[in-house]
Parts: C-alpha cells; structure tokens; sequence
C-alpha cells in the first residue's frame, strides 16, 4: 500500500456563504478534488482513466458537517480507500484544519463503466488500474462483493 | 399538515460537467434551492428565519445518485421533513424527472441555533416556526429525541 | 424581430458570500441563462444548437456591478442582441430589480464554430438560425462585419 | 515595487462544462483567487482588509478567452495592479499555461467602502493599506483620479 499524503486547500472566498463560513456544498467538492488528487499520487491520474474510455460516475456522496471552516482557513483531506470491487470505489475523506480540529467527515461511492454506459471488467480489461487500488484498500475484496 | 408542491428546476448549462452530466455536487444545492422552497410555502421564507436571529447550519447532507440529469431537462424536486426536534430538522429529497425517472434521492439534516453559536429552544422562543415544522412531521417528535 | 420576455431569477442562498451579497461570479453565471432563456424564446434552444454540431464558446465576458442583490431577491434579465454576424453574437445585459434598481449591467461575446473548431459558416449551413438571431438586431450586419 | 509571483491553480474536475472546457465564469473566480494571493504576497491578506472594517465590493470584472483551458492544464495568474486611487483598485490578469499559452487576460475594479457603505479615506484612515497599494502602481496616481 503506497502511502498517500493529504491534500492542502486554502478556502477561497467565493466559497463562503452568507453565514459566514464554507458552503456546505463546497466540501463535496473539495472531496472530488482530494480524491483526483489521490489518484495522481497512487499514479492513476483522473485524465488518464478517462482517456483509456472509463467513464466514472458518483454513485453516491455524503458529509458530516462537525465545525465550520472559514475563509482564512487552510484544510487538510485525508482521502481513504474503503473499498474496491472493480465495479465501484468507496472512498472516506477526513477535513482537518491545521490544529487537528475535525471539520468534516465524508464518503463516496463511485463507479467504474464504459464510455456509453456499458459494464467494464477492471481486473481484465485494465489490470494495471485494478491493482493499484485494490492494493489500497485493507478490506478484502471478496467480502465486500458479497455485501454489494 | 400543508401539502408542500415540489419545486421545479431547469439545468444550467454551468451545471453539467465534461461527463456531459450534471455534476453531482450541484444536487446537492438543488436540495438547499428545494428546502428554502418548501419553507416559503409553508410560511416562513428563510430569510425571516435568519432575520429572527437564527443560524441554520447543514450538519449532514448526502445524495445518491440513480441516473444521470442532463442540460436541457427539467426536474421535479419533492421534499419531505421526516423527523424535527427544535434543535435540528431532516429532510429527504427525491429528484425525479418529468417523465417520472427517479434521478436522485438525497437527506439533509439542519440544525438551529442562536446567531453566535448558542442553543435554541425553538419551542418556547419561536413557537409559530416550531409549530409549522412540526406539523409537517408524520413521525412522533419525542421519538426522535430518544434517537438523537 | 420577436419581442424576448425578461428572465426572473430569484436568488439562491450558496449564491452569497460572506460579505452577504450575491458574489459577482454568478452574475456572469446568470448571464448565461438568460442567454439560453433568449435562445429559447426565439425558437431555438441551446440544446439544438448543440445537437446540429455547432460549439459555442465564450468569447468576452464582462460586467459593472452598481448595486448589490442580496439572498431574498428576485431579479429579472434583459438580454439584447446588439451584433450578429453568423461569426459571433454580442449581446448585453441589464439585471433590474423588482422595483426597478439596475444592479448590473453586462455583455458577452459568443462564437460559432465547428465542433473541433473549424469555422462555420452559419448563413449557408444553417440558414434558420442565422435568419433568427440577424433578425433580433438592430445594427446592420454589414457594418459589424468592418469592425470585427 | 515588491515583485509578486504568479499564482498557480490546477484545473478542478467540477470546472469543466459539457464543452469539455473550463466554464468561462470559474476565470472569474480565478481572478479573485490570484488577486487574494496577490494581497498575501504584499503582506495585506484579505481577511486583514475585512477585519479592519474595509468593505471591498466588485464594481467591474470582465475576461477575453483566446484559448480554452483544460482539466488536466494547470495555469499561471499574473495579477497587476494598474491604478489605485484609494477610492478604487483596478487590475488586470493574465491567465498563461505551463507552454507559455495565453489563456484569458481580464480586468476587475474593486472599490473601498466602510462597512455599511460609508466613504473611505484609505490615505488618512489606513495608510499602511494605502502605501502598499500605491507603491505597486506604476501609473500616477494623480492622473487616475481625474480619469474617474
């Protein structure tokens, strides 16, 4: 398991709401960004999946909202990968500020298809893919294909 | 109990992303545009609600997604406040198409709070905006209280 | 020329910014729907143009903000096509209030071309949307095609 | 004059459009971004200006798009201060690729008000402010005030 360090983003000001503080939307994508930022650092950049024809929609998407971030503020995304099935990621993110406070916690879910819709095999079609992240992931895959 | 109509919503073109979709962080400000919606219909705009000194911040948010909302479609968003304490409200969100496709579910949860960060008694300093949240609520109110 | 209604617009609350206003991005967002609403007032939807190969890029973009939209608002846009020479379309903007405030007026610059890029020539290729965009201007096409 | 580096910003998935480009509106919040990060290379970060109590509405932005930014690129801001006047700040932008190609080039004004929207005499009131703005002018200042 290749070790992958946090993503650093500073809040921009456009980001902020009339309360004062980050749009709750923000997070999620922000989450995107931290995860795009993994791949690359794993060296799977988003660009080359898309380039080979997988097309990778969210399937699903959730945040816990624990303190608000302000702008000013720097945070840190610790991006995990839960589990891989080939056909679907479920990756957690931790939003941490730069004292250690926990702002937000989230998850993912996104899937893995051919450019049109059709199913993609991962393990056969793009082993290489497949391998760098199930070798993330410490759940067992077997399991967690049995729970999907 | 008011019978809330769902709130109607064109794509922007701004709104898609170079999947060619909707990008999904944006149903996630669809519900807040269906939230604020449903609370003027119901009587008690946001804007009053902030006006009476009340800070509403998202605790919790998450959507998952079932088809994929392209530029050019309309969608229907139906709201429903399934649970309501004084303290925090949920909600869950269905977006469907016109043709009926049920495009995403989603949940938010919402919580009320003094402006400055104190707690609320929404119950006894703002009865009428508790009353018509709580009307909504099929469920029993101190049952939620138990789980919270 | 067809007479094109103004676009309503009530404001959205991720739309703010901490300052407590609309944040200026999204007045150039804005922009962009009233320019589709236009579209598809005078017949012919952006998802058509699209469709029948041609790609639209911005091309210039601007505004001067006199007043500031706050969350509760609704505006209405009134787009103008001011030049049109089957190359490129220059519209302006105005974004009044209720009341009658002009809050911001603007422009934007939009080009056709081939999809890849390649220039179109839209008076032989597509006749019908030509007709209908030289139609809504008042400037002769002739004299545009000079300073351009 | 103090020299200000470039601002750096990789492209974010959810900034594309349907085009498959960048959305014309995020170079707007670029400009924003590379002018904050302009203010913190001078020693006057943003969040410093507003807790002073100096209010800094946008009166004017605007951008020229010559080629179109992709997910993947990363880009360099060059921000320049061009007239200060104490009243106003007018500056211009270049948004350039790691090639050296020149993206968009913009402008904006942004103005100086009191919080509530009272005049502001940046000179006598926070000179401090004043010097670091005016020193990195390089047109008169004396010659902008008249023009405005």
């Amino acid at each position: 398991m290749k070790e992958v360090k946090p993503y650093r983003r500073k809040v921009y000001y456009y980001e902020t709401d009339k309360m004062g503080i980050v749009h709750h939307s923000n997070y999620i994508r922000w989450m995107e960004e931290a995860r795009i930022d993994t791949l690359e650092q794993l060296g799977i950049p988003f660009e080359e999946i898309e380039r080979r024809g997988i097309f990778c929609p969210v399937l699903e998407v959730g945040a816990k909202y624990r303190a608000s971030v302000h702008f000013g503020d720097t945070v840190f995304i610790y991006t995990k990968i839960e589990k891989y099935s080939g056909v679907c990621c479920y990756m957690t993110y931790k939003i941490v500020g730069e004292d250690g406070t926990l702002y937000t916690t989230g998850y993912s879910n996104i899937g893995f298809l051919k450019e049109g819709g059709g199913i993609l095999r991962m393990k056969k079609e793009f082993p290489d893919i497949y391998e760098i992240f199930a070798s993330q992931v410490e759940e067992e895959v077997s399991s967690f294909y049995e729970k999907t």
